[in-house]
C-alpha cells in the first residue's frame, strides 16, 4: 500500500518556518493524509496550517479531522471563516460535527450559516440516532424524466460541483416525489436524445428516513450500491446515503457486536477518546448481572459440600469442565449470531442450525472425551469411576453447551430482542450451573457419596 | 427498506406456466433479487428461468448464484451457453467461481472460454489467497495523459460498456506504467479541450498484487474510495479493486475475527454450506488446547486439596470468581483487538491504553468488591475472615485480568501475530489459574488452614 504515514519531512518544514515549500508539499497530499499531518503537529501550528491550505479543498480537510481538533479550529477563527466552511460541508459531515460539539459553539456556527443551510442542518437534526435520516446528506443530483441525456449532462455539469455523487442521479416529479434512478454511467452509454424516462430504473432500492441504519447497510453489500435515496413516507426525495458513509455504519454495528458479545454496552465514541469513567461505566452492569448468575452456581456447588469433602479430588476437575463447556457453547453462539448479523442464517433455518451443531457436538465431545479419558487414565490410574464420571460429564457438558450455545440467540431473535447479548459471557454462566449439577449428580450416583 | 423478498406473485406465474408474464416481471427486478428468486425456486425450473433472461442480464444474475446453482446451470447448459457467460463475467467473478467448481467443471469452463480471456483467467487464477490480486478485477479504464477530456469521454462511451467501473479512470504510460488517476466527475466537470495531464491526481492510492487484501479494504474505508488501482512490482497497471469487493473483504475479515476470539479456526465458507466434520474440525484444535490449558489450573487445585477439604464452603466461591475473572479480562481484550484491527489503537498507544485499562479495573474491581461484600455479609453472617478473602480476591483478579487482557493482545501485535487469538477463552483460561492462585493462597494465609 502506499498510504502516506511519514510526515517527516513535512514536519521539518514546519519547524524550519519554510512555509511556501510546505504548503507547495501539503497541496500534493490526499484531505485525508492533511487531516492526518494536522493532527500530528503541535496545536499551536494548527491554525497556521489549517489557514495555509487553498479554499477548495480546505472544508474536505476540515471533514477529515477528529471533532476535538474541528472544535480548536473552530475557536481560533472568524465568524467568516467558519461561515466558510459550514458552507462547504456536506450536511452530513456538519451534522456529525455539531452533534459532538458544545451547546455555545453549535449557536455560534449556526448563526454563522446562510439561513437555508440552517434550516436544513436544524432539519436533519431532528432525524432519530442510527435511522437512515441522520446518515444522508442533502447534496444529490435530482433530474426530470422529461430531460434529454444531453440536458441531463449539461445540468451536472454546471450544479454537480457540490453534489456528494453525480454518479447516481434520481428523477423526481414536480412534488419531488421519486420516480426513477439513472446512473451517470447509463447517462453516458446512451445517445444525447434519450430522454431520462426511457432509460431510468423505476424500480429504486430506497430507504425511508426512519429506517434503521443497519438495514441500510446490509442493502448496500447485498445489492453492492454506491449511493442510495431516502425518502419521507410520502416517498419524497429528502437525501441520499453514500457508500463511504455505509461502509462506517457497517464496521460501527461490527463494533458494537463485539462490545456486547463481550458484555459490554456499545460506547459511543472510539476507546482511545473514551473516559475511564465511562469505559467502567460500559462495564460493570454485565459484570454484575453475570457476577449474581454465577452465584447461582456457587449454590449449586453448596449443596454438594459433602460430596467434596468426601472426594476432594472431584474439585480439581470443576475449570476444567466449566472453562470446556463455556468455550464450546460460546463457539456455536457465535457463529450463529454472525451468521445471523450479516443475513445468512434466517428464522426458517434455525431447525436445521439446531440439528447441525448437535451433529458438531457430538463430535466435538467425543474427541474431547476421548483426550481426557487418556490423560485421566495415565495420570490418575485405578481411579476408574473417578475417570468416567469426568469423561460423562464432559460429554454431556459439550452437547448442551453447544445445544444452549445454538438455541440462546435463535431465541433472542425470534423474540425481537438483539442475538448479541446471548454470547460468550452468559452462555458461559448459564452453562457453568448446568455443568456442574451434571457432574455433580453423576459423582453422587456413580460413587454413592 | 424496499428490497424484494417476497416472490409468492412470481412463484404463482411460475407455476401456472405462464412464461411470457413471468419474464415481463422479472426483467423489472434488481439482477441481484432475480437470483435470489432462481435460489428459491425448484431444481427442475432454475434451468427455464435462467434461459428465460434477456442476454444482458444474464451474465449479471449469474454472478450473484451461489457457487452450486452456478455448477447445477454450467451442468445444464451447452458450451456455447458456458462461453457466453464466461465471456460476459467480469475476471473477479470469474475467479471467485473457479476457485469453488470441481476441477473437471473448471477445465470445460476454460475450454468455452476463449483464448484472451483463459489466459487472463489463468494469470488472475495465480495469485495468492487473501491477496489485493485475488480480489481485483481486469474490467477497467485505462487513458493516456495526452489525451482532451472530449477524447476521454468518448473513448470511455465506446469502451466503457463492459468495465466494472468508469467511474476511476487510470492513466497509464506506454509500458502500462501507472502514472495519475482521474474521476469522471473531474472530467465531465472541466471544459472539454483540457488535457488529463493537468486534471489528473498523480498522488495515488494504489495497492499491489501481493498486499494483504484486509489492508486495501482498510485504505478503501480511510480515503472513502470507490475504486482502487493494482499494480505488479514495476508499478504496472494489472486491475482494479472495487468498493462492493472491498466490502466484502471487510465482511469476511471481521467474520474471522468473531471466529478467531470464539477460538475457532477461520471457516472458508458460510456456515450453512459448511459440513458438519468441517465444522467440528474447525473447532476442535483449539477447544483441546484450551480444555489441556485448564487442566493446569485443575493441578493449582489440586494443591489446595487440604484446604477445601477443611473449608468446603471456599468451593463454592470458584466459579463466581473465575467467570468474573473471565469476564472482566475479555472485556478488555475485546476492546483492544477490535480498536486494533479498526486501526484506532496503534503501537505507540500501548502504554496509555494499559494505564487506562488499569483505571478502569481499579473502578470495576471496587463495584464488583462492593456489591459482593454486602451480599456475603447478608447471607453468610459472622464469617468475616472468609468475607474479607472472596472480596479481595475478586478485587485482585478483576485487576490482574483486565491488565492480562489488555497486555496479551499488544505482546500479539508486538511479536507480528495475530492479537484476535488473545480474546476471551484464552484470556478466561490464563485468568482461572491465576485467580484460584491469588485465592487458594490468601485462603491459606487469612484463614490459617
Amino acid at each position: 500500500m502506499t498510504e502516506n504515514t511519514g510526515f517527516e519531512y513535512l514536519i521539518s518544514l514546519l519547524e524550519g518556518r519554510k512555509f511556501a515549500k510546505l504548503k507547495e508539499s501539503l497541496v500534493k497530499l490526499n484531505e485525508v493524509d492533511i487531516a492526518s499531518f494536522i493532527c500530528e503537529i503541535d496545536e499551536e501550528n494548527r491554525l497556521i496550517v489549517y489557514r495555509m491550505l487553498p479554499k477548495d479543498i480546505s472544508a474536505d480537510v476540515f471533514s477529515n479531522l477528529p471533532i476535538e481538533v474541528q472544535h480548536f479550529i473552530i475557536k481560533g477563527i472568524s465568524d467568516k471563516e467558519v461561515s466558510l466552511i459550514i458552507e462547504d460541508l456536506f450536511v452530513d459531515d456538519a451534522i456529525d460535527m455539531l452533534e459532538e460539539l458544545p451547546a455555545t459553539v453549535v449557536k455560534r456556527v449556526l448563526k454563522a450559516a446562510n439561513p437555508d443551510t440552517r434550516e436544513l442542518i436544524n432539519r436533519f437534526l431532528k432525524y432519530p440516532e442510527n435511522s437512515a435520516g441522520s446518515v444522508m446528506t442533502a447534496e444529490y443530483i435530482a433530474l426530470k424524466k422529461h430531460m434529454t441525456v444531453e440536458q441531463a449532462i449539461g445540468y451536472i455539469r454546471k450544479n454537480g460541483v457540490d453534489k456528494e455523487t453525480i454518479y447516481t442521479c434520481y428523477v423526481t416529479n414536480d412534488t419531488r416525489v421519486l420516480e426513477g434512478v439513472v446512473s451517470f454511467r447509463e447517462l453516458i452509454m446512451n445517445s444525447y436524445e434519450t430522454t431520462l424516462e426511457e432509460i431510468m430504473d423505476t424500480n429504486v432500492i430506497k430507504a425511508v428516513t426512519t429506517d434503521d441504519q443497519e438495514e441500510v447497510s446490509t442493502a448496500f453489500n447485498k445489492y453492492d450500491l454506491i449511493a442510495m435515496p431516502v425518502v419521507d413516507k410520502e416517498d419524497r426525495l429528502v437525501g441520499i446515503i453514500t457508500v463511504d458513509d455505509a461502509v462506517d455504519v457497517m464496521e460501527q454495528e461490527a463494533t458494537e457486536d463485539f462490545e456486547k458479545m463481550a458484555a459490554m454496552l456499545p460506547s459511543e465514541k472510539p476507546y482511545l477518546k473514551t473516559g475511564v469513567l465511562r469505559l467502567a461505566a460500559n462495564r460493570i452492569p454485565w459484570l454484575l448481572v453475570l457476577m449474581i448468575g454465577s452465584m447461582f452456581t456457587g449454590g449449586i456447588l453448596s449443596v454438594y459440600e459433602n460430596a467434596f469433602a468426601a472426594l476432594p479430588i472431584l474439585v480439581t476437575f470443576i475449570t476444567m469442565l466449566t472453562d470446556t463447556g463455556g468455550n464450546a457453547g460460546s463457539q456455536s453462539s457465535t457463529m450463529i449470531i454472525r451468521g445471523m448479523a450479516v443475513g445468512e442464517i434466517k428464522e426458517r433455518d434455525f431447525p436445521r442450525v439446531l440439528w447441525k451443531e448437535f451433529r458438531v457436538a457430538l463430535i466435538c465431545g467425543a474427541a474431547l472425551g476421548a483426550v481426557n479419558f487418556v490423560r485421566l487414565e495415565i495420570m490418575n490410574p485405578g481411579n476408574t469411576l473417578i475417570i468416567l464420571t469426568v469423561v460423562i460429564s464432559l460429554y454431556i457438558t459439550v452437547i448442551l453447551a453447544k445445544t444452549i450455545g445454538g438455541l440462546l440467540p435463535m431465541a433472542a431473535k425470534a423474540l425481537k430482542l438483539d442475538p448479541a447479548i446471548m454470547a460468550s459471557p452468559l452462555i458461559t454462566t448459564i452453562v457453568d450451573a448446568v455443568s456442574l449439577a451434571v457432574y455433580f449428580r453423576l459423582a453422587v450416583m456413580l460413587l454413592n457419596i
